[in-house]
């Protein structure tokens, strides 16, 4: 599989006319700053603030939380998902990077392959890639 | 949430009574070994082959290969999935982890809360855990 995503200029061309899916953001409320600090509001809680503002004027783009996405060595992290595509776990992330989340899950919105596009992605994003998982449909013989 | 696992008092007392429900082991089978070597076949591949090896036997377990899982800094990468329950990622795996992936995956197959139990996980389940994923069906609202 191509992790580069050279399906690109097919996506570009047909994303005027596709419609979107719904994708959920999963923030990790629980993650602290890049000092390991415990006060709070944690860093991921304000990550899942801003993402919520950032996601605001969208109909596509669901703000979630949880307390542990287990990526806990590297920092900041959240999830794109979308449902029967490929799951994405991103780490590396600040207080601030709720625009880039939400500029991501709406590109993985415009998908027609159940990957997020390489281009268009934020280099938050793309530097960020801590895993993704298949849908388990997909893995079926 | 309690990441390690507090409800396995309960999980183990009551193991020996409930159903066990599928897992699918994904390995990445385009992991290079801890050298970067470009040899065929992968470290990756033969990850896949010695978790064939270790499942043969199961009726619960299915082991699947892609070729990335986008943890490309963690070296040998497996994902453990159930449907329904969370989805887990993990790193730092050797050639040699069929065995322990297999222990795991049973031990997931028994989960009574959709999260893999932490006791009883192989250590290297332990340390390699890279990213948990929770089931988009439990963050509807």
């Amino acid at each position: 599989m191509d992790c580069n995503g050279s399906f690109l200029a097919e996506t570009e061309s047909v994303a005027a006319d596709v419609a979107t899916a719904p994708v959920t953001i999963v923030v990790c409320s629980s993650c602290r700053d890049e000092n390991g600090s415990d006060a709070h509001p944690r860093a991921g809680a304000l990550l899942a603030d801003a993402t919520r503002a950032a996601a605001r004027d969208s109909g596509t783009i669901e703000v979630r939380t949880v307390e542990c996405l287990g990526n806990c060595k590297r920092r900041l992290s959240a999830a794109l998902l979308r449902d029967g595509c490929w799951s994405y776990v991103f780490g590396d992330l600040t207080a601030e990077s709720g625009s880039d989340l939400v500029t991501g899950a709406e590109l993985f919105a415009t998908s027609q392959d159940g990957l997020i596009p390489w281009r268009g992605r934020p280099d938050s994003l793309k530097r960020g890639l801590v895993a993704r998982i298949p849908p388990l449909a997909m893995l079926k013989e």
